[in-house]
């Protein structure tokens, strides 16, 4: 059976929540995934590459493409500017692929609001306590930025029952193989196939 | 992390789909699934057996089960009486196991109804045409059987658009890692887990 169009799927969660590792994982068992490139305004922190981890942007460049309309989702997080550039989004879905949107909280609210039809994860430590401790253990992040951040998960935590799924990032592979099976779940749906198996009804 | 309670999930679609051997396939890779056992007023195939593949019971006895509201669903087909009994399944599900109802449309409308939680799947053959060699193939029926069961697969082909999802069996193996996707997809969603992760978020 032929895919016609992929699906959308948006992974979003606190900072820290492990997603680039569970992508990373997911990637590895699935071909027909594709990871969207988010632009930021944020810097690049070592060993990032432009156009691979993120497009970095200057923030003149990124208001210029939020005044074309360029955007499926664009947010201010921790004083940096995200955003999901729609047309690479498109092409990808319409060649067969998912697409995987890794974005914070605000802008995942804005794509479920535009796209009902996509697949929402809500990816989260197992404990906020948990989630302080992996944040101090990278090490790259200012005490005062740590605390915004926890603050800020918090007030994440909450929106967690308006996305379609939940998955706690307890080990990698689990979180991953779970990721897998909702995508496998999402392909499924009879929304998308019901065409497909419908054309066989009338010839009998 | 523990889960607390079993999903319902109700498997569907026209007679000749391959139901069983998805079923077989399915519990091969999964150890906490419980497989519903039906009652029928039906006669035993060769190489059925009682308690296990259905419960086979009297017409009176099926309609006294009727009067006690012993059933979760139950519905006619092709002149046989078709059930599930209610108490088996929630001690399944109490006991943190899902449980497959294996039952044909009429049911599976009655149980989405009442229960809106279960998972629904619709299974069926990639078409009509196939599902007709499928069950010349099987030698068992007599002819106006055959015909009886095209026209009622032909009706019930038109409710798929009713049930979560569909699956295509294609291929028995195929089919039963999709119906596996959809159950893991299933314990993930947002409504199950959000109490768990939210205790983690008030001690902050």
């Amino acid at each position: 059976m032929k895919r016609e169009r992929g699906i959308l799927i948006v992974l979003s969660g606190p900072s820290g929540a492990g997603k680039s590792t569970v992508i990373s994982a997911l990637l590895k068992c699935r071909d027909d995934i594709r990871f969207s490139v988010s632009a930021t305004t944020r810097q690049p922190r070592p060993g990032e590459v432009d156009g691979k981890d993120y497009f970095f942007r200057s923030r003149d460049e990124f208001m210029r493409m939020i005044g074309q309309g360029a955007f499926l989702e664009h947010a201010e997080y921790v004083g940096n500017h995200y955003g999901t550039p729609a047309a690479p989004v498109e092409e990808d879905l319409n060649a067969g692929f998912n697409v995987l949107l890794d974005i914070e909280v605000q802008g995942a609210a804005q794509v479920m609001k535009k796209r009902p039809d996509a697949v929402s994860v809500f990816l989260c430590p197992p404990s906020l306590t948990e989630l302080e401790r992996r944040l101090r253990g990278r090490g790259t992040d200012p005490e005062e930025k740590i605390k915004c951040r926890l603050e800020t998960a918090r007030e994440e935590y909450k929106m967690a029952g308006n996305y379609t799924y939940i998955v706690v990032n307890d080990d990698a592979q689990t979180a991953a193989a779970e990721l897998d099976a909702i995508i496998t779940a999402g392909l499924c749906r009879s929304e998308l196939r019901l065409g497909t198996i419908l054309e066989g009804v009338k010839p009998l």
